[in-house]
């Protein structure tokens, strides 16, 4: 069984978490949790062992983590992969308890405010914002507290002990998180994908001059080479005001014919990079021993 | 002299109060302070006395709001004009006060998130998270509060009696921050603009059906119209996962051919809508009585 080393914004049990489970699926994967993305892109970047990184980029429910973006390109490290994960959250307390019992919630402030409706009808609760889903649980675990709860993951419950005392507690279903897998790039592994033909999206960004239609006539030759964007975001350049980098996500069939484009395009681009060259997260396969198996479109 | 009642997010002397005053340059302008966003979104939909709105829609340090982005194209409300706005930071006190008598220091994360390097040479400061930078200068005004300072804007210090102790103590000088005013479309005064031929920008929004090239195909159109873009977001549809709503701003010199354009991509577009015709800032021109004077580029 491979083993992976993946560091995590959050605890062990938090969306990031079961997302690496869920993309390494089949392998061992051990958790290095950090605090904060920033501390995440560092720890990556200077370690020498392999460790990979698991970072939110976007919400269906809240768009872009636009500070994501920043950090992932000041980094230098390289998109490997993308994981898409339905989040769903779990009311959970020490055993033997019911919801009457309960006092207090304690959770990441995002999961609170996608509880709100069903926090509605229990009044007497008091909602108090933490810094960790996970940890919330962690926390109720270790100091044996009664008449407290947690929101966070099924995965959470299990590895601390809880009992889920409401589940699938958030409003609106629709929410899903799109995680990319970041880390230095494996150029054996990024080989055999792409002889195995698994290559099929990229990650790119530039910026284009402040020129009439400099933008179009870019998009315009990437669709001329059958490239198809699924995703275009602008953050601003810092120190050239209204200026911006674009960062686009592409789909491709054919890798050779995606290289042209990039050669196309790059004359008429200021400062293209590439973050990433992997595999869309839609048509995951996984290597189990030699075979390849189609993964789940979406987790659900 | 006109009159405008402009609602903002934040207090008296906050950074939406500066835009406002600066966008209706030569005007009367009273402030109507709002918690959130969404109230004022909300005030400005149900007012009938034309009240407007002044809101933060991106920054060169953070990049987009994007949940302005959804209660504007929610709200019906159409974009009336803009404002860029150089963002500086003051700290200020109780007069006869120097930096070595404040033992705490008040304001939003955001603005002492900015600061934080000038108060590295200071650790014996306390930073403290509050609602808003001017409610902070106005707090320690009303308890006439000593020892402790607030991180504001000069007109917060003006408004609220403050003496300011150190100047311009921002980290980052390339900080500037786009507003836009909102309202409900006042069709006389448009009619004015565009007989002056003051109109020159479009805030779009659409999206496109889920097939190879089709957003290039809008943006092509728009390049072959000498429409140019100036700025393209991508948030996500709820509820139709993966799938994007295009938030764009577009310039041009000639309103009926840009109308034309319009025609000429609605049959590719699901759901556009114009959020705003209005004069960019960078090219803005006010009128002072009949005739109309340049104003400055951006406010510095």
């Amino acid at each position: 069984m491979e083993k992976y080393k993946v560091a995590i914004q959050g605890w062990q049990g938090a969306n990031h978490d079961i997302a690496a489970r869920a993309y390494f699926n089949g392998g061992e994967v051990e958790i290095e949790p950090c605090l904060t993305f920033y501390e995440l892109f560092d720890k990556v970047g200077n370690d020498q062992n392999g460790l990979l990184g698991m970072v939110a980029i976007e919400n269906t429910l809240v768009g872009s983590l636009l500070s994501n973006y920043t950090l992932l390109k000041n980094s230098g490290l390289s998109v490997l992969g993308e994981h898409k994960l339905r989040i769903r959250h779990q009311l959970m307390a020490l055993p033997g308890q019911t919801i009457a019992d309960i006092k207090e919630v304690h959770s990441h402030p995002m999961a609170l405010a996608q509880c709100e409706q069903f926090f509605r009808e229990y009044p007497h609760i008091r909602l108090i914002e933490s810094e960790d889903t996970a940890l919330s649980a962690k926390l109720i675990q270790e100091g044996k507290i009664k008449g407290v709860a947690a929101i966070a993951s099924s995965l959470a419950a299990k590895l601390y002990n809880l009992e889920i005392i409401a589940k699938d507690i958030e409003t609106n279903k629709h929410n899903y998180t799109r995680f990319l897998v970041v880390g230095k790039p494996n150029q054996s592994e990024f080989s055999k994908m792409l002889e195995q033909n698994l290559i099929n999206k990229s990650s790119i960004v530039f910026s284009v001059p402040h020129e009439e239609g400099s933008l179009s006539k870019v998009l315009t030759i990437l669709a001329f080479y059958r490239i198809n964007l699924s995703k275009i975001q602008s953050l601003p350049i810092v120190g050239q005001e209204w200026q911006y980098l674009m960062y686009i996500d592409i789909d491709f069939n054919d890798y050779q014919r995606y290289l042209q484009s990039l050669d196309a395009i790059r004359p008429l681009c200021e400062q293209l990079s590439v973050l990433g060259e992997y595999r869309a997260a839609d048509t995951l396969y996984v290597t189990n021993g030699d075979a390849v198996v189609k993964k789940a479109d979406v987790e659900n």
